[in-house]
């Protein structure tokens, strides 16, 4: 389960946006930004992993020595990058000053480089101005290619077999808990490397969007929201959200799902390029409102995911990003009645060159499951 | 399995040393230190989370809105903060700024907290100093309860319990990855509720200490270093390695386990109030040096352990912290033959007022599993 490699394009385009930016250098420590660039998924460790892509220079990487072979196992390690190995009293902040002009203008870090490392550079070099990678990295990133958006349709594929067997895990008298860990190793089987987060909402629970699990045991005629993502071996997220009853649900909750799944399908209808993200989530936000419930309608419509689960572009009123072609985001409304219960309705979905591809294809109405 | 109560004197201890240090307040974004002053175990999302720790008032959390009801039903909820929620559209950094003085002359950032939340604060306040949270809480995370010695003892019992199970996971024919995946599921079985890392690392990969899982299949005779730990619901960290074999290892594997078996106890008979941290790496050292395998342990001996993994303090050359009662950390020496195979041993042990008390108390030998 070897990552796939990655294109030395990614890295050229950096540098070269970095270049155009008047950015003296890239600094990009374990995170999304380095994932992407490299295929490198290093642990967020205390010892300083960073990849350094000058403007003006050849990209390396510094790494503790015992994460060197991890490195050079990764994608990084076909990517012919330079990669500097530090013992475990050197100190790896001079190995990479030590590579970069003493006098540099303006340098970015990775928008989740850790506050005890951007003050280390700073005092490294402190007349330099700190930016963040996301200048430079953020177009690239949110701008998918077709070997992306292919990998994003397999992570969507592998979340929509978990969904497909629900009946398997939500039963009356289960724990949360208990459906939560069962789901969690599904999510593994059928095709991600790693669980992500696992959200078993029923009953009252359902009306907190943010709810993990509990110990609640499950109940005839609870709706439950079950949101599930995980990452893949190619590296790239999954993220589904499909509410479930068990049994006949409450007549309340029945009358809103109609407007929830009306307001998934018309944010989806918006979606092409040209729209600005605003006006998906205005789409949604307008059935909702017009049925009553915008009050219980709590959060944004959607994030952009890649290989970080949330990313630009954010689908929520402010954000006048204009949609292009290659971007993917989720669409997940919801409506939710503190004390009572909840719903919400999400897909991963492209904007395409004509309109819109959803990446998770299951039903989106309401499954009634043995209760 | 709601996580137990965490004591208001932690904050108030923040506050104390914040105030003695100099330091207008500390910002807390979620991680390490958030979950150990408040139990609030935040996903690290884009929306600002944010526990505000003023030397000169009282201690308030700005949070998304819909993570509210999350932090109100963590340990945060019962110590009585204010908790200011934040809708959609809202700058949370406002919300921050609102209730400090505008002048401030110092200010501590989490020591995890991301670029893009450090360059906002900067931005906020241009003129103040930014400097760590690990300047006050380092002293107080290091220097362990009671409370937090027996959470750590009930941590590693759990991961004992794992490594106890290991002929069932361990088997010739099998993958290291199949072998990780019934680990994982093992380490939550046995009473953690994450799985922080998992390390299965057969013959040849065992010769890499942070080598996690691959396709390899296991084979008659190999050694296999297993490095396995997880969080409880007490929030704290276990961290264990053992070395199995096989069937019968290689003859030269015998000899240098032998070496490796002398050297963790050396160590760990080196701690007690009042000795170095880098005394108890040069115990280890020394015993390896000896035997002529100086060259194969290329990593320091161990690291601090609480609410996180790795923690201050580091057991390793050139840091002369001296050990007091209460600090926790690992010892574990490793010999590397690169191309051919390894071994660890990792114990967590406390300094305690006259010596030491192991936290993992499986045998230190290689067990010998059917082949």
């Amino acid at each position: 389960m070897t990552r796939p490699a990655i294109s030395p394009d990614r890295l050229s385009h950096a540098r070269k946006a970095a270049a155009e930016a008047g950015l003296d250098a890239l600094l990009v420590t374990p995170g999304p930004d380095l994932r992407w660039l490299t295929g490198y998924d290093a642990l967020p460790l205390e010892r300083l992993t960073c990849l350094v892509v000058p403007a003006d220079g050849d990209p390396f990487l510094v790494a503790p020595g015992l994460e060197v072979p991890a490195v050079l196992a990764s994608p990084a390690g076909a990517l012919g990058i330079d990669v500097v190995g530090w013992g475990e009293t050197d100190d790896p902040y001079a190995a990479v000053a030590a590579r970069l002009p003493s006098s540099m203008q303006r340098v970015a870090l990775a928008n989740r480089m850790w506050a005890e490392q951007v003050l280390r550079f700073e005092a490294l070099w402190p007349d330099t101005t700190q930016t963040l990678t996301s200048e430079v990295l953020r177009d690239l990133r949110m701008r998918k290619g077709q070997d992306e958006v292919d990998a994003l349709r397999r992570a969507g594929q592998a979340i929509d077999r978990v969904h497909a067997r629900m009946a398997e895990f939500l039963r009356p008298g289960r724990t949360e808990r208990e459906a939560g860990r069962d789901i969690a190793t599904a999510i593994l089987d059928e095709g991600h490397v790693s669980v992500d987060f696992v959200i078993v909402a029923s009953g009252p629970n359902g009306a907190s969007p943010h709810h993990e699990v509990s110990e609640r045991v499950l109940e005839a005629g609870d709706p439950v929201v079950v949101d599930i993502g995980g990452t893949t071996d190619e590296g790239y997220c999954s993220d589904c959200t499909r509410t479930y009853t068990l049994g006949e649900p409450p007549p309340e909750f029945t009358t809103y799902f109609r407007v929830l799944h009306e307001a998934q399908l018309a944010a989806c209808a918006q979606v092409r390029p040209g729209v600005t993200a605003e006006s998906v989530d205005a789409a949604a936000r307008g059935v909702i409102d017009d049925a009553g419930y915008g009050d219980a309608f709590i959060h944004r419509t959607g994030h952009g995911i890649g290989v970080e689960s949330h990313e630009d572009p954010y689908i929520v009123a402010g954000n006048t990003e204009v949609l292009e072609p290659g971007m993917a985001f989720s669409i997940e409304p919801g409506i939710y009645l503190t004390g009572r219960h909840g719903a919400r309705i999400e897909d991963i979905v492209v904007c395409t060159v004509d309109g819109i591809e959803r990446l998770n294809t299951t039903d989106r109405d309401y499954a009634v499951l043995e209760a």
